[in-house]
């Protein structure tokens, strides 16, 4: 891209105001659309920067902490990257080595982890009802610790997955929709299947569908969830869908079948997650440390997902999409029948075609991260942007 | 702080030599009340710059290493962040991810990880005889490779607690009774009380309260330090508050009374520590292996502390107080009553009321240590600092 | 050195041609002389400029990624601070704490770790016929993701040891060697002396033997290798070497005495190494689970080394080398006897005279593999470490 083109995009950004200024990124749906708008637009600007060999670096000293409360390895890395594009250090807090399992209070924690820290990213997508409010109480914490002058700047919170949202995944998916289909506008009247799928394990976290269909219903798309009975979503993404889709033209259903989801989709989201009623149970039997409620809970869970084997995304059903050649999305690892499973969330088949496609929506997710601390850490946030482009320095020197 | 008052701030650390380059720094006794001043300024000065968000990056590249033997949060994020601030990279080094604990020995290890490093910064409180020991070892390892050319910088050791001292909490401590009284100068006559409390926990380090002895008596104050019998302090720090406290004009008295210690004082410190005896014992057992007599002895340590009980900080106390109004500090994190623990240092109230300001005292904590990598690793640590207030570089881009 | 020097060191580098751009580093015997003697160069050249406090920052952003599938202190240190030198901040893929473990395939997880990185550093030399075929697997993998636009930059793999070879420690070997002799070429007709060693520990890899001989007969020295029966080393390196030798004008022997690979040597280098039979059969048992079959196996190997035990570099034998006065080389840490073992490689008085030696050795690794960084990343890496000389940019700003 150009550096014409660049400045383009800059002034495209200057025409979007985030207001995110100070604050945190935890759930798209209490976000408007213009943030969301500023953020998608940022996150194709980095990209384009980074492309382009021009540094985005707007910090020259400053810590982004990463706190993981589950596994990771692509969202760790995206968030590490992110930081690094802009200039922050980064740091981990890593809970078994620290003091935290000692009786601090989060309050605390907060404040003492804050003082030069520029955004916090949390991931703590475990336990259904905890996530989310674990996020909430950090930010509560930082913003009291920021206004009694204890920390001199206010560190943004990020969220990278919790019980409810996973909207650093769910807004690297737009920006690979928006890339396939050329603008957001041209996904309005698109047809979305968010649907469940087979796994041999079990408990995945609900957020990554209860996010896609929260904020996919909000561009004008037609968004289909479907699962099977029992494994039912969280009201307030549904709600948020729900009244997404009246707004925006769209629409969004509800069903039982895989096929009639699949029917005439342009893309389809096929995605194992836990039962309702396991997450609800699971966080009461671990803190009670009940381990043989716990084997009984997994058997069952195992055993309820084995009714549904035929949850599968594979060449028969992709053939009812629009015109059998619906675009694939995955927020990876996917469960591949016959490479990495024995019965798993997709064929072969439809997997390897995607493949490289499912890679490439995975590459914006550092993007999107990096347009999050941007707007929430500057005031002006396309102004500090275009002061990157034009001073034009190479981010690998030559 | 505007550029007119940071010059000022300059020029008054032009004033103080603080002869430490190429040195480390281990114990605030073993250094000069000018080398402390110099520390004490710089590190305001470096808060200063940070709320001006001035940029005090000093490094184009370097690293700072960590090396924990015991588990932290404050002091390893303390730490991190000022290698950040000044522009230095972080690592860690793991003993159990590295060959350390193949029989390595600590003069080639130094060697090994001082190749590109500008400090190490080393935690290494468990044992009573340890510590020191160690770092003095690492320094002393370094000196020599350094001398022999195998280093081409001498990295600094950086002392962040070890069995005998705690200095970048001590210091961190004086900076905020600096900022409580209004100068260095208005704390001479000020009544500190060190004391003992109860904590349900055992094995706590005995380096806070030596290193607050040792260094408050050196500005003139009135320290009083008060423990149960059992809970004697090491030699050499309360040789130095002595000694400290009739060159400085202050006082130094030992009590076994904790409303003896807050009578008129100005400044409370309750936190407890571990029996002595506990600590002498500890490290043979944990040599030998020997399970039993370890259990046996936490058993009698614990039955110990319970015998001390109403060593608590709380509100009856404080008012004995000089106007019921003396200022609460703690190293954090505290064992709060009905918060933390059933019966702990500190009562709910009084903790509640001093909150913030413990968390501002912990914030000085990154800047002491920058203080120190500054004084440690420039020749004319004034100079460095003035030419970065000079090149006003934004930490945050605008 | 002075800028006319460091200039003169770039015409040199000016010179040499190392066609690593966007490729990786694997094995030393894939290479060009020309690229070798291109990295030599520009280690020296980039530890010149450490040693004169210039910056050797090349990076504005940009991420070094870091796998270790083996315990490290050194590697990883070193691998860590060459990132650092030229701008890099670094990551570690903990596969432990990552999803890696739950069947991503290695492809996938390339391009997810690639899309900011620059280099990924790997160690994986714990099985044989294992750890070089995986860099190969990752390195196809990133080629792939960039040639189809999934990531933006080539990230390039840079071999921290696997089974065949250990090339940043031949280089930093050879790099000592040409400080030690002054220049390459006196280097021919040399006698060096890769011997095995008695080591109370068993299973240490095949790769640092096996890296030295396949390195050190390219430029005429005359290599001898001697080992007990059953030592024997793996076909492709020692092919290497024997063609090196002939190419050279060098020679490349082995033998299965000590005293014979000593007589007349100028460069001793006694390291234990594992039993080749063991190291064929320790995978299999592991991936069968077999623990009974792996402690026999262990307790045969070491029986093994046993019978070895007078294979120990001491002041005898050092007597046989030439004038008695061989440069020993470790690539640390070494079993010393009576140090850190009863029976070592080493004795205790010959490994303290080359003590600080075998330090000066190592030191040479991070510049190595900042080399390496430099060579595969830049087009035209002469240039670019040109612009930094001219930048004259300080490290450590004064």
């Amino acid at each position: 891209m150009s550096q014409s083109e660049l400045r383009a995009g800059i002034d495209r950004l200057r025409a979007l105001a985030p207001g995110l200024h100070d604050r945190d990124f935890l759930l798209t749906w209490r976000e408007s659309e213009t943030t969301l708008r500023f953020l998608l637009a940022a996150a194709a600007l980095l990209e384009e920067m980074h492309r382009a060999n021009l540094s985005a670096r707007l910090f020259d000293t400053g810590l982004g902490l990463a706190i993981f409360r589950d596994k990771s390895t692509r969202t760790r890395y995206s968030f590490k990257s992110a930081c690094n594009l802009l200039g922050l250090g980064t740091e981990e807090l890593e809970e078994s080595t620290s003091q935290i399992a000692h009786g601090e209070t989060v309050r605390e924690t907060a404040a003492m982890i804050g003082f030069l820290s520029e955004v916090i990213g949390i991931r703590d997508d475990m336990y259904l009802g905890e996530g989310h409010a674990y996020m909430a109480e950090v930010a509560a914490s930082l913003a009291e610790a920021h206004s009694e002058g204890v920390l001199a700047q206010r560190p943004a919170v990020v969220n990278l997955q919790c019980d409810l949202d996973h909207p650093t995944q769910s807004l690297a998916d737009l920006c690979h929709l928006v890339r396939l289909f050329g603008s957001l506008e041209a996904l309005r009247g698109r047809r979305l299947a968010m649907t469940w799928a087979h796994s041999p394990s079990y408990g995945k976290p609900l957020s990554v569908p209860q996010g896609v269909v929260a904020l996919m219903t909000r561009f004008g798309m037609e968004v289909v969830l479907a699962h099977p009975e029992g494994y039912e979503l969280c009201e307030e993404p549904l709600d948020a869908a729900r009244h997404h889709a009246m707004q925006s033209g769209g629409s969004f259903t509800v069903t039982r079948s895989m096929e009639e989801a699949f029917a005439g989709a342009d893309i389809v989201y096929p995605k194992s997650w836990a039962p309702m009623a396991v997450m609800r149970e699971r966080p009461k039997l671990l803190r009670a440390g009940d381990r043989a409620a716990l084997a009984e809970l997994e058997r069952e869970a195992l055993a309820n997902n084995a009714r549904h084997r035929d949850w599968e995304c594979d060449d028969r059903r992709m053939a009812l999409t629009r015109g059998g050649a619906a675009h694939y999305l995955h927020c990876l690892p996917a469960d591949v029948t016959d490479v990495s499973c024995a019965a798993g969330e997709v064929s072969r088949s439809v997997f390897e075609r995607a493949r490289l496609d499912t890679y490439r929506e995975a590459g914006h997710k550092p993007f999107v991260i990096a347009a999050m601390i941007l707007a929430t850490r500057f005031e002006d946030p396309a102004a500090a942007l275009a002061a990157a482009v034009e001073r034009a320095r190479p981010r690998r020197r030559r």
